[in-house]
């Protein structure tokens, strides 16, 4: 997706060969026009998926998901992240460990939301090493749903979350795939070859 | 706001005389049709306030903030929440004290995102004490910027947030004001009389 791709170009600050920050419109400041973009692109990309529910995890997956949602006509549910969770009968639950700041949190959806007659498109923010994706995974399997796919903003190509999801055979819709970000640099995967 | 107050009395779960549950549709699954409604009225009533930023709170503030951004062509930037926070050089802090959960919380928000000359819509998707909003006032006057007012999807009427924010004189614009939840039925505040 072009115009992403230009927003981080022109906005995102590589922190690290590892991070880029993104902070100025999307995970802390948001641009409600490329999140308007970005959910354009995913409902055009889902079309003929027959998407049902939109599931993502709070806080920076709810934009683009709630634009994507608006275009496809069906509800968002966003998961909560907890620090360890004690009731959870009316909840699926699943444990994510975060590499980057290095603990686990459970992250749970109500079991009143998403049914086994649901088709799911799943949409987060980033995809590093794919932990949170696989468990939104989990849950969408515990809900019996069927999943038709996995949507993200902007994938880290050079992490292991894309290979694991496509070998997987995931269908992984990535709006822009970061290939390196040596030397301060941002270089994208080419869109062709996605 | 007669579309929201529908969607309260058909989906909305009196819990007790205090507690209102909004999950299905704001707090957890979120209706993207109602949030770009939600969106629109916010952006005709501060459609004169010549906003420049829209101030929330993570994470179920981010929905109708970037449906009121979409139309009032603004950023949204939201306040993340933190059990307590260390390295605050770069970041506008305060403390909000949840009734609800009794905990404390800081909430923070990056210096970069607005400054002395922004004029500042907060919006957030309940009002009941108060604190929540007050803290994002707080930031707001660290910032320097204008506040033109406070927008809430749903505006406890039977709890002391609003009435204290209207003493302070802030312009507030509660889209739905719950007058009481006694013996579990809704009864709105007249529309007519806010």
């Amino acid at each position: 997706m072009k115009k992403l791709q230009q927003k981080i170009r022109q906005d995102g600050q590589v922190l690290s060969e590892n991070v880029l920050k993104v902070d100025s419109f999307l995970n802390h400041q948001i641009d409600p026009a490329l999140m308007q973009a970005i959910g354009e692109e995913f409902a055009t990309r889902f079309q003929d998926a027959c998407i049902t529910k939109i599931l993502t995890l709070e806080s920076s997956g709810i934009a683009p998901s709630i634009m994507a949602a608006i275009q496809l006509d069906v509800p968002v549910i966003f998961g909560r992240k907890h620090q360890s969770l004690t009731l959870i009968d009316d909840l699926y639950t699943t444990t994510v460990y975060s590499y980057t700041k290095q603990t686990s949190n459970d992250i749970a959806i109500s079991k009143d939301y998403i049914t086994e007659n649901d088709v799911v498109l799943i949409i987060d923010d980033f995809l590093a090493n794919g932990q949170a994706a696989l468990g939104l995974i989990d849950i969408v399997n515990q809900t019996g749903a069927s999943l038709a796919g996995i949507g993200i903003v902007i994938e880290k190509g050079f992490q292991d979350g894309g290979k694991l999801l496509r070998e997987r055979g995931y269908r992984l819709e990535s709006l822009a795939i970061i290939e390196s970000l040596v030397e301060g640099s941002i270089t994208f995967r080419d869109e062709e070859t996605n």
